[in-house]
């Protein structure tokens, strides 16, 4: 249960809101690289925290993320031409670098010195690990570009995809951090994914379905072990962090790709569900993925040429009660980042949070609004904020068996690390 | 004409409002029983008076009508599992029965109590004459069922439909007791279904287009008597009841069946609208079923799957000119209960009914609102409401010539009545 | 830029809007004639300045423009009957002439006076050049018909086309006395068509992409010169008149028939774009006529049965980047009007003027605003209105090319006018 007003501060992410100027203080996932993949390429709609933003990659291969209406009469550059190193307005031709500088404004006279005058908004961007970055923020201010794992590793060792999920950024956020869930929703479909084959672990998360959490405050955000009986002597941890100010981490199964999420609020009724997978060691296999293409697992299955579900909103996600009741799946949908999305859109475009019956099992969730209303303060007060440093992401999730009476953090310290010797490496 | 205060008063019935509570009273007729045919069978949405609600029919065929959302984090129950006596939230696993107690929590440490404190919105249902009811108000006040004619009958003399039609209830129930459209907007349709060929009926209502309303104050809500000229010595009584809160009788037509309707809110733009055809004396025949499924009677065609109907407010009824022309529908509607359909929502969702120019012919809806807003003040006084008493529900609608200056009450008091005689032969 | 209130009061022409008292006062362009073929043939809807309407044409060939909605229960007409000299409501037969009289009402008894107390709200209209007009101010006020040009030449020389467009009128409109955007947005469609390849427009047009405008007011509205340097001596001057309230004219290409527009408010997210061609001096060709109906030019192609584009907002107007870079189109999208309709839609509904950067390009289009601002003042005033006066119709607009030096209204004094002469010609 949340109050009203909490529930508000958390949810609305709109310029001039309090968590939306927390959250442009951190880079954002913005694009796929590849959804600009040359230069001149025709320029890409995005939206991002409420604001509709153009993307466009310049005749010199430099990014640009501008407003997407031209200052001048506030046609949507969309209807643009990208050429010569600037984005150019269909109706009367004023032109935009990537700075947001007009560099072309044939509608007045060649003489005018009007142009100078005249500028679109334009945010700073970076290409890296295949995603392009933005930072919305105050100039000044703008931190370095995160060191996530799956950034570092090279393109063949890496699969990314993004979806728009129909609800609210934190309602999503939540599932990536609720290793409860996990024992019941995704119980019957993580047995039926390749994953499960070299794995103990759908019969560990099926054997104790109340796992307790354990949770510590960091400097990136939150550790979150979730600790379940295995045997007499044994516990079976599963640790994720939720990295401000979106990050989570999946504990690994088996001998699958890691994997990762990102849930960036595109507006307040819906969210960019980012997800990447990587192995560290070597590059993806095939069959690593025509899984992840599959959409059985945590990658979606897109309409083609959209980022929208196949199964969606409007659809019912496809509910499929015979496969349901057949026990394929819990829920009766189709994949494992599906059940996720079902479930969580179904509850509302916006979570009412102050009807809500929260339980111990909802530990990690109630720790991390604390933690992104605490950010809040911070960022009031001006203090330094949590996981702005790039090297608070050098991190692991991890799932682990662990000799009772150890503290997680103790016997999983290795495994959550990201050596400076992995770095390297990677 | 009505004023604004009480248009809005009679056509919102959402929780809190004064006809919501009013309606609340009464039991609700909820789903079709063939909607939830076996134990265990998916679970299924329906909407009332703005209230989302999930039916199961749970392992000892026990009906559930619960709130649609999970107490815990609000997902909605129609993912969920209808499994061993309860319904089960797909995202942690809570599980309910039809009494609204949680009898499973297990994303709870099994010593908890934690379940105890949980549970969730639950209404009262009864099953009866083919239709699932549901009782939305105070426990203490809970009435007996209905007993209406058509939910006596045995399941071969009767034939029930719903259908969502796209306007506030009470538009669609004034459409009920207004015998003086029968001669306009039906004179087409009327004449193209079988029924008319045993009946002098449809030459009777073309002969006079403007009945006189005789309406009388009952323990039930409305008798409800509409006269025409018939020939020198006799009147066309078409006698239909306004039984509270929100039924109506067809004076019946010749050999045909007779029928009768609910009009139930969904939300306060939407309705439900139940139509019951049913013979008294034996079982329906295929023909009677077929002409009923055709759709060119009271009896909607609907989209395979939902209870949206084909001709809907989106396609315009599908309004065929030619067949207008050509004098086989008036408003070039298929169906006699798509024409009332088509322009009663052709009015807007909620008809703003301080534009009305009402005439004599109005005063059976002048009457009908009056006795649901007098019904409000009864609830509020705390004192006796109409119809809530089942034996009230024993009556019949007439259609029947009757000498000139006999008053059709005394005339038709046979014919209006279901005697203990008929009652035990049902 | 323009303040909130003044954009406010330029966008909203709702009945007791202050824009909408004004549009009032003048006759507007309602239907295409052919909407309406035959007597009693069926009712069309019109929705105009907000306000829902049904045309129908009676018996004796007479236009009615009525209130949608029957007065007595709120039924559309649309369902109505069109027979007999009236149209007949659907619900209970109610029948109004074309003057709005209740001419039949048959549920109440034949003695009853009731019939001479409804009414329902009628607008005068008269149909011309092919349009059948509707006055829906004061009638007292009544104006005469405007005379522009297109009406008054035969059947056989004029082409005319309305379309919806997906934005407030006023955006529209400004496209129409915008020279500026002809040089960018429209310089490869018009490279596109037959026209110009006896003109040299298109050439004048891409040397001086910045053209200086002079703006003179008239007893009609504005009378816009957008000068372009053509050679060392001359200037070519593209001359446009804003017709109060709504219309312009477009300067002609070389050979091609002559064209205008009229933006009308359907509501105020939606306009109504008439857009008429004709040749003064002789018949359309099979040639004109199939181009127009291409929609390579300024008229639509509309999905059959509507007046809604193929390439609409729904469909980012059927974006086709690659005719875009081959330079077939500067927007992508394909028709000299559609790529004004598209990049005036991408702004939104009603577009923020306070976020404008206006340039000396947009001399025009301030004035233009001012025009209207000032006109609502003299409607309050009681002062006399621009454009009212039929006379002041008899206008031409010009392409010319003259003399640096010589003023245009003087060098290009007889190419505007449409001399009595001309106008006795046509």
């Amino acid at each position: 249960m949340l109050s009203a007003q909490d529930n508000y501060l958390l949810t609305r992410t709109g310029s001039g809101t309090k968590m939306g100027e927390l959250f442009r203080r951190y880079w954002i996932p913005a694009l796929l690289a590849e959804e600009l993949p040359y230069p001149d390429c025709p320029p890409v709609r995005v939206k991002l925290l409420g604001e509709e933003l153009i993307a466009f990659r310049d005749t010199n291969g430099k990014i640009g993320l501008v407003d997407e209406y031209c200052p001048h009469r506030r046609v949507s550059l969309f209807f643009g031409r990208n050429e010569e190193c600037g984005i150019r307005c269909p109706y009367h031709g004023w032109k935009f670098d990537t700075e947001g500088n007009c560099v072309d404004l044939p509608s007045e006279p060649p003489e005018s010195k009007f142009k100078h005058k005249v500028k679109i908004k334009a945010y700073p961007c970076e290409e890296r690990g295949g995603v392009i970055w933005i930072y919305m923020g105050p100039p000044e201010l703008k931190p370095e570009l995160p060191e996530q794992e799956w950034m570092l590793v090279s393109d063949s060792q890496r699969y990314i995809s993004k979806k728009i999920q129909e609800c609210n950024y934190l309602q999503a956020l939540e599932g990536g951090i609720d290793s409860s869930h996990v024992s019941i929703l995704h119980s019957c479909s993580v047995r039926g994914i390749g994953v499960s084959k070299e794995s103990s672990s759908p019969e560990l998360l099926a054997k104790d379905t109340s796992p307790r959490f354990e949770v510590v405050d960091t400097d990136y955000g939150l550790l979150i072990g979730a600790r379940r009986d295995a045997d007499e002597n044994n516990f079976y941890w599963r640790i994720t962090q939720f990295l401000m100010p979106w990050y989570t981490m999946i504990p690994p199964f088996g001998g699958a790709p890691r994997g990762g999420h990102a849930w960036v609020p595109m507006d307040d009724e819906n969210c960019w569900v980012w997800t990447w997978s990587w192995r560290p060691d070597r590059d993806l296999t095939e069959e690593d993925i025509n899984q992840m293409k599959s959409g059985a697992g945590i990658h979606p299955k897109l309409i083609p040429g959209t980022f929208r579900t196949v199964a969606n909103k409007d659809n019912d996600f496809l509910i499929d009660r015979e496969m349901q009741r057949r026990g394929e799946s819990f829920a009766g949908v189709f994949g494992i980042g599906m059940e996720d999305h079902a479930v969580q859109v179904s509850a509302g475009s916006i979570v009412d949070r102050t009807k809500e019956k929260l339980g111990t099992s909802d530990t990690a969730i109630i720790k991390s609004r604390q933690c992104l209303l605490k950010a809040i303060k911070a960022l009031e007060k001006g203090e330094k904020l949590p996981g702005l440093d790039p090297s608070s992401h050098r991190i692991r999730s991890a799932s682990i068996l662990l000799p009772k009476g150890i503290p997680f953090q103790e016997g999983a310290k290795e495994a959550l690390q990201l050596t400076e010797k992995d770095y390297e490496a990677v």
